[in-house]
């Protein structure tokens, strides 16, 4: 098929909304639903480029801020943008900086351009706005861009969301008609916290903008699943069926489906690669903890049937050792496996929409879940 | 040629006493000069088997003090050996815990069987002598084994070494009557600090016991360098041509070659490891600072012409922000570098032995390492 538009739709569940859909890129095709694995500081931690590869890893998260405050524009620039900094050669979607700037950083202050901030690493006094976050993004020439917004708080009463919403959509319009790296897409933001008619809004005027993909941003900032759930339906049925939609912040299994089931096609969270750091295994049943002492003994692998690198080759008993030991491999082979677990959920994901068996494979997904909960 | 001894020795230098050898083990042959890395606690630091394969390793060393205080001897023996639970398939040297009881632990109680120590981890009161360590070393079933040894610090007093040599040899003698793994070579060690007299008499009573291999050890304990070549030389002509001979804690490139001019085949050293970990790099020409500013915008590899995993696919101005930012993957990468330099380092001795330059070879290095000093 040609490539006539970035989001190609491939299938379409007849019993939930349901996507599989296929995105093009600078950098390659993402086949939908996808999840992208965070690497915040120009590494996935622990991992390198070739065990993302090895993991089926199609796609990874950059984060704006952090890039910006280390190494900077210059180091990325002199390297020819982030891609070959870091020798990553498949697509790469940067964040805004937005999140960070509002959860990470100190002494904020807002202006109709922008926030005036202190690092949280030095103290030191920077200015992000749309136009900045723009031409830092340009410079780290990831295949996908996403506007600057405004992420309230959880909870956060109505007409803070409201002003908030307005901001978000100014900045949305001066993140559009910013210059971008040649082919980049930029992808608006839904705001609007849990209020329905105010998400509404949001999605609606970004569409005016006619935006290649939008984001559902605010969730999973602390809000009870329902209400989680309940933002990604008060956004969605507002967004072109013909684009990419993605849920920020979002890589819990159960979660992931749910959202899925409602429409939306894109993820990332540093849930995989965190957990691992604590000894959390990700497993098509829950999560274990690898750390536990029941484990000391155990020759199985992390998860039964894993085709990782980690499960092929190592057992719960080694790899709790090293855990206990503080031993760095230990972490990778966790995060190796995680990361793997949750593409691996996903390609499986994928293959259950094709074949239209999307909403009992989902159903199955919870009651597996919940086995070991 | 069939294999009718332990030792092969290939070629002999004409202008020094460097050997190039074949060492015969139950998990494999050994090409000498060889370079150990250390896998202190069932993994060399940051790296996994499949790096240590790629970086062309043929023999790690395992600690015994540190496997026996963790996992300890029933996870290990669960495992069925040291091999198969850290999934590491070639040879393996283990060292006796005589060097960690001696630094590590606390509150040393010295008796004619071994000694009583305080692990340095959480104060439990634990035994370690001849029998328990080779009991342990047969539960890891490492393919070379040490006998267990007091280690004098540096200075000693020459009454003290004298002593310690005497408790030293008769721990050889149990520790070679000690039953041991199918296949196990077990090494002597030759001590006696500085006092050349002493160390000829070690020597001459080890090698009455007819040991496999020998070890020199109690160098490089903080002595100057020339101290620690005297000792080298005050051991070596009294050690069996037909015997491989191994340089306890030594790994420093001029340092391994001027043993190896004095008939030296074996080495193991954490520095490699270690050094990587503070952000250093070994390279042929001397180490570099990697974390040094001015690498900041330097997009040549770690080492110019070197074809390890970390010099073929980053630069400079990457690693360096990887260790400024203390992400995992800095450390991994010139962990990576480092093994692989070493392990090419001795690549070139084998090969500079086996077409007789040698001392032409040791001298261009000392003047490489020098110019960078």
């Amino acid at each position: 098929m040609p490539k006539m538009f970035e989001f190609e739709l491939l299938h379409v569940c007849r019993q939930t909304g349901a996507r599989r859909g296929r995105l093009h890129t600078p950098n390659g095709v993402i086949e939908t639903p996808v999840f992208m694995p965070v690497g915040t500081q120009a590494t996935v931690k622990a991992l390198e480029p070739r065990d993302l590869g090895e993991n089926d890893a199609s796609m990874i998260l950059g984060n704006t801020y952090h890039l910006l405050l280390r190494p900077g524009p210059e180091v990325i620039a002199n390297a020819g943008g982030l891609h070959s900094f870091m020798n990553w050669k498949r697509p790469i979607l940067t964040d805004s900086g937005g999140f960070q700037v509002f959860s990470l950083a100190k002494m904020r202050k807002l202006t109709p351009d922008g926030c005036w901030f202190n690092s949280h690493l030095d103290g030191r006094r920077i200015f992000l706005g749309p136009r900045e976050s723009m031409e830092m993004q340009r410079t780290l020439g990831s295949d996908i861009a996403m506007a600057f917004d405004e992420c309230i708080p959880w909870p956060c009463d109505r007409e803070r969301a409201e002003k908030s919403v307005s901001i978000t959509l100014d900045w949305a319009r001066m993140s559009l008609d910013a210059p971008h790296a040649p082919g980049q897409l930029v992808f608006g933001i839904v705001q609007g916290g849990v209020y329905a008619d105010i998400r509404r809004r949001c999605a609606e005027e970004l569409v005016q903008m006619d935006f290649p993909g939008y984001a559902i941003g605010g969730v999973s900032v602390g809000e009870p699943e329902e209400e989680m759930y309940k933002a990604v339906e008060a956004s969605v049925p507002f967004l072109p069926e013909t684009k990419p939609r993605y849920v920020m912040g979002l890589g819990v299994m159960t979660q992931m489906a749910e959202c899925v089931a409602r429409g939306v096609d894109m993820f990332d969270c540093v849930l995989p690669t965190r957990i691992a750091r604590h000894g959390t295994a990700i497993t098509r049943h829950g999560n274990v903890a690898i750390k536990a002492a029941k484990w000391a003994k155990d020759l199985g692998p992390v998860e039964e049937g894993c085709e990782c690198y980690c499960c092929r080759n190592f057992s719960r008993s080694y790899v709790r050792h090293l855990l206990a030991c503080d031993e760095i491999l230990g972490l990778r082979l966790l995060t190796i496996h995680n990361v793997w677990a949750l593409n691996r959920f996903m390609k499986e994901m994928r293959a259950a929409i094709e074949d239209g068996t999307f909403y009992d494979w989902k159903e199955q997904v919870k009651k597996d879940t919940k086995e070991n909960e």
